[in-house]
């Protein structure tokens, strides 16, 4: 591998951490908006999202300049394929951010409803948990790490059957929280594809180590 | 352009086209077991969301191999990144027909209830209109053909926001239709979903051609 391909290799990792840092914050700041109902934590996630996409289309053009000036092959392709796919899949979790943290401006303007603990404490730190992993897996070329983070999506999925079962219950029992508890649905729905991002980012991590693909296995 | 990488890029846009096709008509039954109640449709969905999961993967080893080969720059390199993505958004495409899919057949054990005119006729229509719009502006690589689709994309919200107060209506003015209101917001959701990726088909398109990266503009 030449010493430029070798550089700029170098620095489209570090810039694809750099906007993995810039999306768990944005999704930390989301989540500190719900339970905490504070719009300081809804601006920063607004002001994380134009950086993220910004970032976006930076790592894009940088993957390009770089297929076309050294027009690496096997490994070093594999990885700038994967960093294409990557960036997009960062892009869209701080879409994601971006949706739970206007949801929870217009929570905060509603009598907050009890929800599940699990929805509260279990599934934000799951997620967070997952969408670091994902990214230290890629680092780090970790497959058991990404595997981990694969086997943690059931677990989300069945948080958000539990939520759906409670939201619902909740609406039936009194119709004028219907709204909220719809509202605090679409939250928990957000964080679930939020997880499912980390998750194909830990597949891609698999196939860049293995060659092999592994989604759609199920 | 050599002969051969011509020809391997003529191939990779109708396997492209091929897929495309078979995403559309995944939609298409996701909505006929909807709107029917039919079983059959259902099936079906399920059926191509395995034949797309399978053609997904083999475009993506198709492009490796075509960097690889041919290492092509300038406007081919740009046409087999788009194709990466393409092939990423019409995967998740089929994705959201599974899951309205599931979602019908649920629906199916449940009295129907009302819901406006615009979820029912509208909405597929136009969604399926931006699908099939952003692959012909992807093909003819049309700009002003995609700059339609994003335009498109503003009724998508505006009946996805009317659908949710309906559904919130509907819910509490009758709390035992609350679990199907809720699923039929789901299934507009997932059609919004699909309208949002047509759009970012179309964003690639106008990239493609203009080599302007025009997502995130708003």
């Amino acid at each position: 591998m030449s010493l430029h391909l070798q550089r700029d290799l170098e620095k489209l990792k570090k810039e694809i951490l750099k906007l993995g840092t810039m999306v768990e914050s944005a999704i930390n700041n989301a989540i500190l908006a719900l339970n905490n109902r504070e719009m300081l934590y809804v601006d920063e996630v607004l002001r994380l999202e134009d950086h993220i996409n910004e970032m976006e289309v930076k790592i894009e053009e940088d993957c390009l300049k770089i297929l076309a000036l050294h027009q690496p092959v096997a490994g070093d392709l594999r990885f700038i394929v994967v960093s294409l796919k990557v960036n997009n899949d960062l892009e869209r979790m701080g879409d994601f951010a971006k949706n739970i943290a206007k949801r929870a401006r217009e929570l905060m303007q509603e009598e907050p409803i009890s929800t599940l603990p699990e929805f509260v404490n279990e599934l934000p730190n799951l997620v967070r948990t997952m969408v670091r992993n994902s990214l230290d897996a890629l680092v780090k070329l970790d497959v058991s790490l990404a595997r981990e983070v694969i086997a943690m999506d059931d677990k989300v999925d069945e948080i958000n059957r539990a939520m759906y079962q409670e939201v619902t219950r909740v609406a039936k029992e009194n119709a004028s929280k219907t709204g909220v508890a719809i509202s605090l649905l679409s939250t928990s729905r957000y964080m679930e594809r939020i997880g499912d991002l980390s998750t194909n980012i830990a597949e891609d991590v698999i196939f860049m180590v293995e060659g092999r693909v592994i989604r759609h296995d199920d």
